[in-house]
């Protein structure tokens, strides 16, 4: 089988660059240790190779189908996938023991579902969006609603999902228009339309769990008005039988990606027979739901990284394997043609790949323990905690997203015009991709959140950490002889940040909001571009003392020179553009603030 | 029907950026005029509206199919697209008068050709092969050859191809190895293998015209042992009738885009009765086919400008129709959503669109007046018309293609979930755009194209002329007003290639020519940056000059203020990040030279 991800860089990753032995003094992990947690990966890896990396290409030529009549047709593999994968823990292993779930780390939840997601992105989202919904009533809902629901979820046999997106609001959730009218108790009478429902409606589950966004009649407007119901597609009665819930789903859309994977258009209440069930109290559903977001943010991100490294594993086979031309310079042509990995230019698409694929998942694991630690700690650290997870969330679900895309477009270069036909894994990679900035708010609406919210919340608080966090991985490389050039020019690359949003705190303070958060998408390129270098250089540390000792292999000898040469590689090519985006955030003009519409012709 | 492309922008280029004018003072194209012209290319916006936008979608959901019996079956439509294209010259015009040609300029050729590769790019294909093909026949064959192929191609009967690839040899056409044993005069019994072979042999026309390349039995090793053939699938025998000559179509590659433009594998004497003729001398085939590919870069290159500008047409109708949120800082939610293309985010998107596609397109037309104006002029006006077709080659065909790709990808984004979704056109350019930085040459074979010969060539005589062809632009614009900061901007970029080169060629003169070529990609984007930068600023000075006069329309003034505010932004955005590509040459690090390849796990 191709590989699709690198054990021994996950293994690096949780017990090296991100410790996870820090999470096992708390409590709420006592229970676990580095044995256990990686047994469960390697089954995780198990399962992937079994039952969902051999359907990654079929389930791209064999679309979801809609059936005009309210059912989603999918691969007949999706049932047996889930079910599989519930059995084994991985929709509920990360909830609490009350809950039925075995509190195991986000941090090792994620790997699992990024193994899940290089072997086979599509499928691994009906999984991911059921914990997702499970997490939103084990966190917000009462006892009966945990009770009825989230069993089923985590067994697989119901799916949970999230009804954001109505067609005449797409990313501005303030104009949702979604009725709840009151009938009993936390009963709700429903009506309205939600598209782009991922895993919506289809027939690998018997039941469809939907955490809903609805406006209960005479709430406030925009997202002060907003709450969260559960709406199943089957309501269960006072009998305890399941009966039609008035849910239909209306269509499923055909994409250029993920084509296994359901994205339907939902119909609540056309009979007027549709009720939803209140989570928590009224109003308030907006921020339940940004508790889902966020985590879908991060696990976005995670999945971007997971299929780029998925990409970058293709490509990396291909070249290995690939004799082609001969290098720069030998003009022999007598002379048999050489493995193209030789090439120059195809070592500079490899490490470009590796620094985007790697980078981003170290950046997910962290924040993934960030999680964690929230999760687990008390107090101002877990303050601290939640306040580094919060600004670093628009970072990964972009960067691993845009540049991600850019890894993929790299994998397909290096295969050549064999990259673009469908004999090759990487077109399929690329095309899926191409959702990841768009799920869960779009580049722009990230870039919003990071400069908008983010880095002025709690006085520039969140920021403070990050930046005292960048500074203390800096300050321990800067001590270590091979890593002094890379700390340098990170420090450098810090100090941009400050120049940058003194200007633009400029605007902010004279009240131009739009110009102030005009560039934001480059501010957050910029940020990115820093944060990723972080990450280099905390692997980089790692990598360094690992080569200090010498009693090691020459397998972990070559595993750590690969990261001390990703993290020069990364400085020479990817860090010199942080300067770039600075001075397009120190010019002044403001170029895209344009009422006469023609200039665009 | 949803605008492909701009008409008054392809008037904008044809007569004020690069004033076709300039060419009729030639004999070659003495009998044209402008208005003539312009009649052309509003014929062919006609047929690309009644014939090809039509099926841009159908022929991407129906994909050409092979029959597993050695035929190729394509979308019913494209008999008659060619059929009719034919009719109309779009074919054969640019031919000489005595070939049955118009002696048409390129500039109008292409210009036509790229509203048909905006309005679908698939079918453009099949046409600009054919041109391409009779091309090579009337400058390297002989009477009887251009007598028997070429009246069957211009008339779109019979389809001509390139057939270059094997499937051993790649990028490689040193390592070809389909051989070609002398019969009698001209004529060769031909075995051997081609891949990729676009537009193939399929059911659209009745015969086929394969320009292949092979080597005569005991021929040098390398590209000096390579020959031309005409081979085609049916050969006229001694009665004048049509024969089978044993070229078998054996199958069609399945591709993430383009899926209806066949893309044929194919076998040449299965059962040795394969003939091919020679064209001109035994040995300099490479030197012919040179021709043929040096034009098919600057048409890829076209054809990715005119895919990336169909996507940024159908993304601005989308932000100017679409409502949705409210620009930054207005929090009232009873206030009703605001189009799209009022949040900076989206102008930003929509300018870095109209910077690419524009920009690509008008050096598209520069390269295609230069094809022009070296085949109208002669002696030394000649030699240095060419020399800066030469330079502008890789970097018109690269450019075009890869940032063609991060537009595209921008269209998407500003659809937000909608662009991913088979109802708009814009994730098919997405999907088809991304094979241009693959055809005829990759990126990385045009990267050591640009810096391994054509900067070199001549004593760098390409560079001088196209150093000295920017400045005097940059001279220019310094003299107007308005574009001073832009002139200035870009002569400190200009500043940045020599200090580069003055490293490289430390290497280069050091011997050591891998190190020198290492970077090459990286020195085309920088190079590029700043070509498409000249071209904004050309651009700027007929907007600027033409702004000046007071008695313009309102619709024209608007036009061209979108000029100079494109120029603008491309000069905030785009041109600050050749100092970051400088930066990544200028540092020694020999990072890409890596023989351990176990560092790349």
């Amino acid at each position: 089988m191709a590989r699709y991800t690198n054990m021994d860089f996950l293994k690096f990753l949780l017990f090296e660059v991100h410790p996870i032995k820090d999470l096992f003094q708390y409590e709420r992990f006592a229970h676990l240790d580095e044995e256990q947690t990686w047994m469960m990966i390697e089954s995780a890896k198990l399962l992937a190779d079994q039952e969902m990396a051999p359907y990654f290409k079929d389930m791209d030529e064999n679309p979801v189908k809609y059936d005009g009549n309210g059912n989603v047709l999918t691969h007949p593999c999706l049932k047996r996938i889930i079910t599989e994968s519930a059995s084994q823990g991985w929709i509920g292993a990360s909830a609490n023991f009350e809950h039925g779930g075995m509190q195991l780390p986000e941090m090792i939840f994620s790997t699992a579902h990024h193994i899940f997601q290089a072997a086979n992105n599509g499928v691994e989202g009906y999984l991911g969006l059921s914990a997702g919904a499970a997490g939103l009533i084990t966190s917000f809902g009462n006892i009966e609603q945990i009770g009825t629901y989230v069993p089923k979820i985590f067994s697989g046999e119901w799916q949970g999902t999230m009804a954001l997106t109505e067609p005449q609001a797409g990313s501005s959730l303030s104009d949702i228009t979604t009725s709840a009218k009151p009938l009993e108790g936390d009963l709700y009478s429903i009506k309205g339309q939600k598209i782009f429902i991922s895993g919506g409606q289809h027939e690998a589950c018997s039941n469809f769990v939907h955490l809903t966004l609805a406006r209960i009649e005479g709430a406030p407007l925009g997202v002060k008005g907003i709450s969260l119901f559960i709406i199943p597609k089957f309501r269960v009665n006072k009998n305890g039988d399941l009966e039609y819930n008035d849910v239909y789903c209306a269509g499923d859309f055909q994409k250029m990606g993920q084509k296994g994977y359901a994205t339907t258009h939902l119909s609540f209440g056309d009979n007027n027979d549709c009720r939803g069930y209140l989570v928590g109290e009224p109003h308030k559903g907006l921020t339940y739901m940004f508790q889902m977001m966020n985590g879908a943010r991060i696990s976005v991100g995670m999945c971007a990284a997971s299929v780029a490294m998925a990409a970058y594993q293709a490509s990396l086979q291909y070249c290995l394997e690939r004799p082609q031309g001969r290098i720069a310079g030998e003009k022999d042509p007598s002379k048999e043609p050489t493995l193209i990995i030789n090439h120059a230019d195809v070592q500079r698409m490899l490490f470009t790949q590796k620094a985007i694929a790697e980078g981003a998942l170290s950046l997910g694991i962290e924040c993934n323990k960030l999680y964690d630690l929230t999760h687990a700690s008390s107090g101002d650290e877990k303050h601290q905690y939640w306040l580094l997870m919060e600004i670093l969330t628009p970072i990964v679900k972009t960067y691993s997203s845009e540049h991600g895309s850019r890894s993929a477009a790299l994998a397909i270069q290096t295969l050549g015009g064999y990259g673009f036909t469908t004999d090759f894994p990487v077109q399929q990679h690329y095309r899926d991709l191409k959702i990841m900035s768009l799920y869960e708010g779009t580049t722009g609406i990230q870039a919003i959140d990071l400069l908008g919210r983010k880095v002025t919340m709690e006085k520039g608080n969140a920021l403070h950490i990050l930046a005292k966090t960048i500074q203390s991985t800096i300050q321990e490389a800067s001590e270590i002889e091979s890593l002094k050039i890379a700390a340098d020019q990170l420090a450098i690359e810090m100090k941009r940040i400050e120049q940058v949003l003194a200007k633009l705190y400029s605007y902010a303070s004279a009240g131009q909001t739009e110009k102030y958060l005009s560039d934001a998408t480059i501010f957050l390129e910029m940020m990115s571009f820093i944060v990723i270098g972080w990450q280099w250089l905390k692997m980089g540390i790692l990598a360094a003392k690992k080569l200090a000792n010498t009693s090691i292999s020459q397998k972990e000898i070559d595993f750590y020179q690969g990261k001390l040469q990703t993290l020069a590689f990364y400085c020479k090519y990817e860090l010199p553009h942080v300067e770039a985006f600075a001075t397009t955030l120190l010019n002044e003009e403001d170029l895209t603030n344009m009422k006469n519409y023609a200039i665009f012709d």
